[in-house]
């Protein structure tokens, strides 16, 4: 690589704005750090004059970016804008066909396209680099290609999602309701003003799983629909419930072999209020990784915000600077598995279920018959009734079922009509 | 990097025993995720037919070293024999001038003569790394290094020591002694069976604390005498009232920029038994890092065994075979710092004394008026008479006070005939 480097940022909202001054700032310990001059030649996003937080040289701005990708000479470039598809995905294609190395936290590109990008990466001789796309606080994708290269990991697992794990501890700290919290993490900036969907529903932890089992299993990124939910159903009462129970409620997302098999699924966990994933609080993302012979290794730090993202990508702009090219995903795309999925079906936990019921005799008897049809059989139940509306609440929490048999109970459930609405559901973690 | 890579591994106790092992098991791994074929050509030991735990390849063992550095084309250099000097030194040393790139675990070679052995390693233009040096079952330096390479770290520290964590977690446990549990840890082979005092007085954890610092602030290696203090002195007593104050003890390393100088120490700390590094136990290692703009960042995996370093040494491995030439503490020693010392004597703390005393009228005012004298605020007393012996426990736990002000304490405390042995002192950390 030259002495110099050109280098190109697409997209400049919250990220990207940050990463152009923290490059602009950290110029010079970049130059000590690897022997090389960085230069930003090229901004582009959609509006030129848009107030942001950081001020940014209006001379290299284009609002074209594929004249800066065509017509400035540029050796590695930061796409920023976020999008699974669309233009995202084109300013990568043309860029690493330009022989331009390529940074994004883009994940939802990493996750749909990144076996396409990164083979189309190899062809072209230049890095695509996603360090960013999975917890930025913590350098968990460099972890499993370079740290712990040697090791047969078997499960990774974790809080991959920063947003609904600051807005589950909030629910427990302050005792408000999922929407009031809601409107917290937005003010805060912690979930999207706009539309905070994709964090709330799993689909960011989903895609994240997507690229950690890439990774870990070294296999091509899966295309099967995994189990995904998200936190939108969780009450207060949950939590409150969980409490009592010596419970957390916590989204995970995992990726495991079973059986020579790949799992994966992101949906709410309880787990122990004396674990460590129990215990990780806020914003922060923690990733845990069961390895041989390593054992089992934690990864914990901040998962939201622009710092976090852009420690990241500076990282992956000075490995691309320090060193040669590397695959994208470790290996080269032709040694890449393609490993059988397990069926969700077989998935198997204890469950927490919450039911609202009409206070009526014969209430309680008609669910545990539908749970004794399908030989699930009961841990435990709590009963909590609402005198003055003449409803009830019970928890039932089961011995280990799988999530075919869980299936046939909801379906069975949704015919019952003094069920109130569709029993809340909660998967217990490494519960026996 | 020619497409045969040619190893030597020099040592072969636990450590190059298992990683021979390794070697020989993920030889097609190691060619499908670099490309190259990698081949053990020479193996060294003192003792050719000592019983070992895996059989190794006699025909290519030589009992001089330097017969395999000088005769054999080698490539890439396994130091295992562990020494701070003699002949480790002079290995890596000679390695190094005949171009071979050179790979340790040795933490002790490394703090002593690392920055002489990084310039010799860049001026021959070759490798020198040490992953496996500091918690093998996480790539800590690399993390520093390369993960969170951009960022401004004011702080890293944490439990960097697996056998005394393992001891202090085993005698909660088992309600038993120091020197039973310490028995136990080398039964299990956690501490070594005949010299484990390197672990037990600090000296090792003291050792990774330095590399730590170095990379962390981009120092050279600090030569300053740092705070030194090992687990020898704690009774199943103080676990047990560290217990009653909900505290746990646990021997921190701690690395730290305070004022713009430079803090580094090892001693065994009192911390509160619900945060995250009171509830790190066994042999886990576990280290904190505090940055900008990460925020906190943790990493925590098995500290212990050949297993984890095993895989930290092949992560090195990997590491030099895929890439260039990279420089052993990230930058070129050229540029790496000289930061001032923290003067020790300002080190500042509330602090946890045991004394224990004959039980007569006037023994705990003759304390408490030398804390008066040195202006030391006492937070809490608890005292336990042991009737049958005329003797008394007294715990006081003080408020912030400098190392000066204790070390003075404690000379006129030497010579109260009344107190019977030397108090036991344990820091309280991050504690007001």
């Amino acid at each position: 690589m030259n002495k110099n480097i050109n280098i190109a940022i697409i997209g400049l909202g919250q990220i990207g704005c940050y990463l152009y001054n923290e490059l602009v700032k950290k110029n010079k310990e970049i130059e000590i750090k690897t022997g090389k001059k960085i230069k930003i030649v090229g901004i582009s996003a959609k509006n030129k004059n848009k107030k942001r937080k950081f001020n940014i040289n209006k001379k290299i701005f284009s609002s074209n970016p594929f004249d800066i990708i065509n017509n400035r000479k540029i050796d590695i470039l930061f796409e920023c804008i976020g999008l699974p598809d669309g233009i995202s995905k084109k300013i990568v294609e043309k860029a690493i066909v330009n022989k331009i190395h390529v940074i994004t936290p883009n994940k939802s590109l990493i996750a749909k396209h990144g076996d396409y990008l990164a083979k189309l990466a190899e062809d072209n001789n230049v890095n695509l680099e996603f360090e960013a796309s999975v917890a930025g606080g913590v350098p968990i994708l460099k972890t499993i290609k370079e740290g712990l290269v040697t090791n047969k990991i078997k499960k990774i697992y974790g809080i991959l999602n920063g947003t609904t794990n600051y807005i589950l501890t909030e629910m427990e700290n302050s005792n408000e309701s999922f929407q009031i919290v809601l409107k917290k993490a937005q003010a805060r900036g912690y979930a999207e003003p706009s539309n905070p969907k994709l964090d709330l529903n799993g689909f960011d932890a989903y895609s994240k799983v997507k690229i950690l089992s890439a990774l870990a299993f070294d296999n091509k990124i899966s295309k099967h629909n995994a189990l995904m939910e998200g936190i939108e159903n969780i009450e207060l009462k949950d939590i409150k419930i969980a409490k009592q129970l010596n419970l957390r409620i916590k989204l995970l997302g995992i990726s495991e072999i079973i059986n020579n098999r790949l799992f994966e699924a992101v949906h709410p966990c309880l787990v122990g209020n004396d674990t460590y994933i129990g215990n990780v609080n806020g914003v922060m993302n923690a990733i845990i990784i069961n390895g041989k012979p390593i054992g089992e290794s934690i990864l914990q730090g901040e998962g939201a915000g622009p710092g976090p993202t852009s420690s990241a990508l500076l990282s992956d702009l000075i490995s691309i600077v320090r060193n040669d090219v590397k695959k994208p995903f470790g290996i080269s795309y032709k040694n890449r598995k393609n490993i059988k999925y397990f069926d969700n079906k077989d998935y198997s936990n204890s469950l927490y279920l919450r039911f609202e019921v009409n206070d009526k005799p014969g209430v309680l008897s008609s669910i545990t018959n539908t749970f004794a049809k399908y030989k699930i059989s009961i841990k435990r139940i709590i009963q909590t009734p609402d005198k003055i509306n003449n409803k009830a609440t019970i928890v039932i929490i089961t011995h280990k079922t799988t999530e075919i048999n869980i299936k046939k109970c909801l379906s069975i459930f949704k015919k019952n009509k003094n069920i109130i609405k569709k029993p809340t559901l909660i998967r217990l973690y490494n519960y026996n």
